[in-house]
């Protein structure tokens, strides 16, 4: 199975647009992720708070809002040059308000920088109904 | 379903101890987790690195290694205090190597310090062959 | 001698507006900071980039960096309240791009979330000529 | 004046030992930090919490900790190879207690790895008198 990496390294960034293509791996419980929109170095997706992205307390799960910055990071890399998806550095995420199952959260990858040897990105996850940013995080990746 | 969190705040720490009972959400992809051992302040458990956990090429997913120092980072401060298992504030992870599929991890959690209002803990994400740590992070929670 | 923070605590946020005020420790290297505009929530400053603040390459250090992000972070939060400076918890930074001595830096500091418990902030250093980003960090601070 | 950087590159993580040698510019504040031990990967180091490294409520300033997660981490880089202090990518810190003027500090700078392009190394801040970790934080950088 092809990941989205693979796909937009083939076809360009636009082919980040639309529902999110998983590896058949760890991203699988984001299918229901979908890109609205793509410009260079940046991307807007979208995507349901679902049962198998919660925790225990039946919020947005810490890993899996962790696993986004991951993700959409990486996409919003791929808008400058698809095919440097790089290899991740470091991760860091701050967790500002939970997000309810049910809710549906726009997330944004904006690239902060891209030079030769890393790649960094800002990727805030809010909630679509009132644009409030429930966790804050960047991704540092070696291109 | 119960999680971990809920068997743990009623049965004590001691319940953090074999197959890690996920709460039917996101960490469902960790059901290979065990925790081996638990001391007041840090728990070691074994995970395969199964195809679940990776990415597309084939390496244990950024956001996996990221959801492991949430998870176990929360079992470490449970073993302080079975009742409170916090909010998460901040996650930082450092990728050092690759983790691949196939190999055994062994993934330590350490509370760093533990207040009435806030936790502290640092999680390795070693290769159990040869006890070279792949991945390190640290989590904050408010409890 | 007064820190800002006491003095802001005494007279309020627009106390901030100005000449940093140094509580003659760590931050007296930071006595060019001049904060240019407060709104609740955020705060923008400027600072020029002179040798003491500067590593062995001519460049704002690393460090500097990231004590503007604690003293501007801090500075955010005290718009919203001034009289909770808070203590720090984490504090974060990602380098962009290096500032060189001589060149005029654009600070602003914003806060994310503030709540009971906790504070928020993100600050960006930027170059002001071009308003390129140089540093970017975030600050949580238990309140 | 040179700094502990080109002094190293010179005549090897030798070097490092002893009074620390600070490049004129913002590192200036810790002219009392003192190598007292190196090893291939690893720095220890003491320094006094004297009243230029507070804050205004007497106890040692973020900013100054983070400095030290800056300069020890470097340090730790020199000691595997005394040419290549490269250059900040991310550095992340965590204030587990406050270290209050008068006290004596034992820092630890320790290389997690070190490639071609990347170095991380993990500072720890610590309480000299029971040996306490206070500060504990990450250092990336490009080499």
């Amino acid at each position: 199975m092809t990941s989205f990496i693979q796909r937009v390294a083939k076809l360009g960034a636009n082919a980040l647009l639309g529902v999110f293509t998983s590896s058949g791996g760890f991203d699988g419980a984001f299918k229901e992720l979908r890109v609205v929109a793509i410009k260079a170095g940046s991307v807007t997706a979208t995507l349901p708070v679902t049962k198998p992205l919660c925790n225990s307390y039946g919020t947005l799960h810490g890993g899996a809002a962790a696993t986004l910055v991951d993700i959409v990071g990486t996409m919003a890399l791929l808008t400058k040059d698809p095919r440097r998806a790089g290899v991740s550095v470091d991760i860091n995420t701050s967790y500002l308000r939970a997000a309810k199952e049910g809710e549906e959260l726009l997330i944004t990858g904006q690239v902060l920088k891209t030079g030769k040897k890393l790649g960094f990105t800002q990727v805030d996850i809010a909630r679509k109904s009132d644009n409030e940013v429930l966790v804050t995080g960047r991704h540092t990746k070696a291109l």
